[in-house]
């Protein structure tokens, strides 16, 4: 019955990575703590870079710099 | 002056059926906790299906095998 | 399968009154989009007077003030 | 360290303004707390103005009405 | 710079459990998507029984009957 | 009408600091973005050691090394 948000920045997550972390992350509550798959929700948000913002500065920027 | 956050799989919620969720929580706070309904934020968040899982897998994928 | 939070001040709510917010988000939920109770997810969290602001100021100074 | 998420209704923040809201966050933190601007984490989510709600009703309708 | 939010019920979990959910989501994020785990901020929210809701009921009255 | 979470570490912030951060984040929004204080929701959460992690290390963990 856990609740898992993943925020990552929208720079190009396919479907499959995705998938990938959904499946990784109710795997890891299943062995760690032993959680009931069927009732695990895991849901991704993918923020605008222009929304994002580490080191008082948004991500577009950081990005901009090479950063 | 609770905040409540609502999300869902964004498969078609009309404005309509927001509305009503949004109306049927705040009355819901008001009856139950007597919250003033002019402070009580409601926000929806609607996510791709891809962006959900349970049971370790996609929305997407259980959809398209007919869950 | 959708996710509730409800964040409310920690000012005495009671568990009978918290099952009513959970029984009535649920059936929310089911009358209005038609979600399946048994994958409904809802949380509460009782934040301290002191954690919530409003209008600039925490509910702390506003109770003290009457509001 | 700290993490904020910020939530406005989807009205027009420019990225200058979104940016602005990072910066100022982070200088928050560092001048209140002394919380590392370099591992401070600031996300903002624009909310479609249907699926805000204040008052029972969407801002959708607020607007409509020139509130 | 990805912000993983995990959300149980507040059942006993240890430090080291904890830990090992820290460990896990970090790595998994590091190989699935290649974020840099000295930026890849996690918390843990440990809800109590009478907060969480399944199926319209709190998760103390579903532990009371067994469930 | 924004919303605004900040999770910080528990770590010894006053209820000063707190009406602060509060002050501080409402007035930012004013001045940025024009939104009206008096609905401007802010809440802090203060998250044990033992559940924020980063770098894939707890914070307790990263503190008992000097970090």
């Amino acid at each position: 019955m856990p609740y898992v948000n993943i925020k990552i920045t929208r720079e190009g997550a396919t479907a499959e990575q995705k998938a990938e972390l959904i499946q990784g992350v109710t795997d890891l509550l299943k062995n760690v703590l032993n959680k009931n798959p069927a009732t695990t929700v895991v849901t991704i948000d993918e923020v605008s870079t222009d929304n994002w913002g580490i080191g008082g500065e948004s991500v577009t920027v950081r990005r901009a710099r090479g950063d």
